[in-house]
């Protein structure tokens, strides 16, 4: 993944692109690229084209390693971290099955 | 990344969550996850807690992953992918210091 | 806002597009025309065209409409109600100039 | 509306709320605020209690109300325009009973 996230910033480096790409501006980034994968679910759940599905997820993870670059994070570790949380929120056994928020067991 | 994907399908097939993981939930799972990220940037563009912006960035990622998984979609060939497609639209020449939309130039 | 709601569900009438308009996706609806607003902001706090932002506000309203016609809600109510809900939660001489969340006090 | 939108107004002058209320940050807020209502939907398409719901949408209202009276807007008005103009790309004979884009007319 570092491999990964410093092709994005040398991408980036090349167009002069770091100015606008303020952690704020990331976030705002973040939300609209994962909405314009929302819209191919908006009125069909099936969701249609596969390739530009692919290519709305793809944007909304590079942002997201913006950000994880920009602000010093590892993405890798903190999804494992997040998880390792979870775990402790959401026993298996007393979860398993159910879709319900951790505050209302 | 490989590894981590299956990390996050083996706790979701502990917690039998797979069932609620079609890709239309998934994919309103990844805009909720980013809105939670946005509203640290809310009312304050330096955006606050540092763990907690760590935490929703790994929310994102993970439910972006889990997408990627039910969908069969490789997430770092996607994300290369759509950087070539993005290189041929910005070229680093025309765009340089611009944050305009491609249909723009 | 009664007539305006009811020219809304006669131009969805003449469409036959009611069968699209479950809540489900009229929640989806509210989101992805959210963000189209979002995006005039997303590298520019000042926010461009604006006529282009209220064409997005429009849009996110029209849907706030049909799902408030969708779920007999009346629009006017709900939003005095939730003004009064969050007058108990933000007590003005509690909260003067300070944008903290009510969990927060 | 004129009277509500006073009213909402009133409310947050009386807190001195209008500093935090630039146009870009109400623009965050109503994306939130979608987003918290999107979640009533996020696993169940039948969306769960309707006093919470209704809390939503009016919340994302008040957040396009607040918007509108910044940018001085009228809600009623630019929700007829955007009425109008859809009307004329998306002609009722043609579009009948699909949900296609009117750019794939």
């Amino acid at each position: 993944m570092k491999k990964l996230i410093e092709e994005i910033a040398q991408f980036n480096r090349e167009r002069d692109w770091d100015q606008f790409h303020t952690p704020n501006n990331l976030a705002k980034s973040v939300v609209i690229e994962a909405n314009e994968l929302l819209e191919h679910y908006q009125f069909d759940p099936e969701g249609g084209d596969i390739i530009q599905i692919g290519e709305e997820i793809a944007d909304v993870m590079t942002y997201c390693l913006m950000l994880c670059e920009r602000l010093n994070l590892d993405p890798e570790e903190i999804i494992r971290d997040k998880m390792k949380k979870n775990a402790l929120k959401y026993p298996a056994d007393k979860v398993r099955g159910r879709s319900n928020k951790y505050n209302e067991y």
